[in-house]
């Protein structure tokens, strides 16, 4: 094992906040950066050859999907794709019905949307979880109402990873659509997926889990920042969020971030190609680790139940303890980790997700996400086992809770 | 002058579409690309490593604008920031006020957000350009009523250069504030301007200028891709276009792309540095352009008042042509030119811009915008002015028009 001293360099335990884009994903942008900056919508030279990188990126995309290449709508981020699809089905529908429903562990982006329409009129559900974080099928069909015209809910939550059932999501809907038709009602439901965490990490089919949209985001890929994108299938009407020059098919007008976009596609078939050796790793990472801790550290539970995680995204609770504050002390040992989602971070109040999912105010507070990624070493983890337990210990003794 | 054969590389006159990113500015985003990927939201060392770069690049541009850094909000581009500020103060003060106004020869981004607002009930009108691309300043004065909340004039247009008298917008606004807040008028009356265009290019001073929000985009001065801002300035309330995480004052959520605020920038202080420099040599080439055509192409105009432009954006007009084709055959010579905006270039409508300014159809479609820039060389306006007038002939020869 190296040693203390060997990693003044900090390790990067926080994948699922952001990754560092993959060497080869950088590369090949290179020249992309240097030579393809012409304007997509140029009908000159340049101008098509910088299409052309769009639209290679576009149809790599509905390949790794299995969806036409005309149902790809790039973005800047899921942030925006988010809000793109919730408002935009919401306006787009408004005659038809104004309803939603979202999971109540739903990134930021995606809640405080629906919270916007909430104050236009739109009437929003959030759907409970249990206490591993899964949402509940049966209250899905009861929410559900000939208002209802969309529903949201996430593949995996980037605060505890918890994988969603989302293809029975997809088989409730479709017989709620069949039986909208047979009863002649108009309005229709959809089926919108966040997948930003789980493209790379997990298994997802489009066509399987039958999502009428679906979000996915390049730096969460080891892609770089700046790019992102909806799915949308043919025949869904969608309000832009950004207007303009008409771009995206008019679902999404501004200049072509064509660098960025090219990077998004190499990541996402690098993620795909590397699925099952990244997840393999991990599995193998998070299983020591949570072994270590639990004959290490008492008081100590991991949040939800391992078997419906993904292995990078793993958030770990100490009794008696301030989350945040074992940030700090690790962040002085080098080590990065977060104590709830990066976006959330900041703010004072306890983790949606983790309240949503039964936790006391205390044990949401004691909770730390570490995420491990393709790049974690195994001498990482061994050094952050090595340095948690006097941490823990030290902060314990301090602690006005126990 | 160096020969027809040595330009097989396309040479690039559509400047006003986008900009190469600068050698110099790519090369000092490397090491930001590479090490700092982190999410600025994360409280660790290397989360707080990633938001000193951000709030660098903003204390850059406060000090740039000669504004406070609290006032800058980054986004992903110009498209977004003005939907954003359209929209954003259009909501944020519904209960005071549904007018706004903007000028008629807006970029789509603009008028397509004002289209919206109207959709949801709001009064936009439409302010009138004179036959060189000027907007009416008695008509504005006239236009503007205790129910107006926003101005939007742009600083230079993207189609003709015409650059706007935004001082004397400003002045004007100035003046029914302090008549408003004699009557004693709650309505804020806030004006924006779109200076995408204009910074780098001719002296901006936002104090001056008297604006209370402003758009700038990175990839027009030579930045990368995927990085505009807007002023706001204290104390004005806008509703955030994309909701969530609370990035940036809570006005633009969404993960920071790092990488290319920071190179953007470093383009604009390279612009700014490099701004009389360009506009000499941009001004000389475009006064020879000219002369050039006018001495030996018959039935040509220069669009708009060369003393109201910027050099860098050159719209010409010639008689019974039509400027698509003329796109075309430049591009089989090599040279990359716009028929319009890139943005409207798809489109078979004639340019907006133009026919506020009075055009006929037939004109408006007989015009290209030439646009030259900080990498424009002279040889690339010689072979330009060498190879133009044989396409002209040949294009006349085959007219309908004539």
């Amino acid at each position: 094992m190296k040693k203390l001293t060997d990693f003044k360099t900090p390790i990067f335990l926080d994948y699922a906040s952001t990754t560092p884009t993959d060497p080869l994903v950088l590369k090949s942008m290179q020249p992309i950066l240097e030579n393809y900056y012409a304007n997509t919508m140029s009908i000159h030279n340049l101008g098509q050859e910088a299409k052309d990188i769009l639209e290679r990126a576009r149809e790599g995309f509905a390949k790794l999907l299995k969806v036409n290449s005309g149902e790809i709508v790039f973005t800047s981020c899921a942030s925006e794709s988010n809000n793109f699809v919730i408002k935009g089905i919401a306006y787009a529908y408004k005659n038809q019905g104004k309803h939603i429903i979202v999971s109540s562990i739903e990134h930021p982006c995606i809640l405080q949307s629906a919270k916007w329409l909430e104050s236009k009129g739109y009437k929003v559900d959030y759907l409970s979880v249990d206490e591993n974080g899964i949402i509940n099928l049966e209250e899905l069909k009861n929410l559900i109402n000939d208002e209802t015209v969309l529903v949201s809910i996430m593949h995996v939550n980037n605060e505890v990873g918890v994988i969603e059932p989302i293809e029975k999501v997809g088989e409730i809907i479709k017989n709620i659509k069949a039986d909208r038709l047979n009863r002649k009602v108009q309005t229709p439901l959809l089926f919108h997926s966040d997948a930003s965490q789980s493209f790379g990490r997990v298994n997802l089919n489009v066509n399987k889990v039958g999502c009428d949209l679906l979000t996915l985001s390049s730096h969460k890929i080891y892609g770089p920042k700046g790019a992102g994108l909806v799915y949308i299938k043919k025949g869904v009407k969608i309000a832009p969020l950004i207007h303009g020059g008409g771009q995206e098919f008019g679902f999404r007008s501004g200049t072509i971030n064509t660098p960025a976009i090219f990077g998004f596609w190499k990541a996402a078939e690098l993620a795909i190609k590397r699925q099952k050796q990244d997840f393999d790793r991990a599995l193998k990472l998070k299983t020591k680790l949570i072994k270590t801790i639990q004959s290490k550290i008492k008081n100590f539970r991991l949040n939800g139940d391992i078997n419906s995680q993904v292995p990078q995204i793993i958030s770990l609770r100490f009794d008696f303890i301030e989350g945040e504050s074992l940030v700090y002390l690790l962040d002085m040992n080098n080590i990065c980790v977060s104590s709830a989602s990066a976006c959330a971070s900041l703010s004072l109040s306890p983790s949606h997700v983790l309240m949503a999912m039964g936790l006391k105010h205390e044990q949401a507070h004691g909770t730390i996400r570490v995420s491990i990624g393709r790049f974690t070493k195994k001498e990482e983890i061994e050094y952050f086992l090595k340095v948690i337990p006097d941490i823990i210990e030290k902060l314990r003794n301090i602690s006005p809770f126990k």
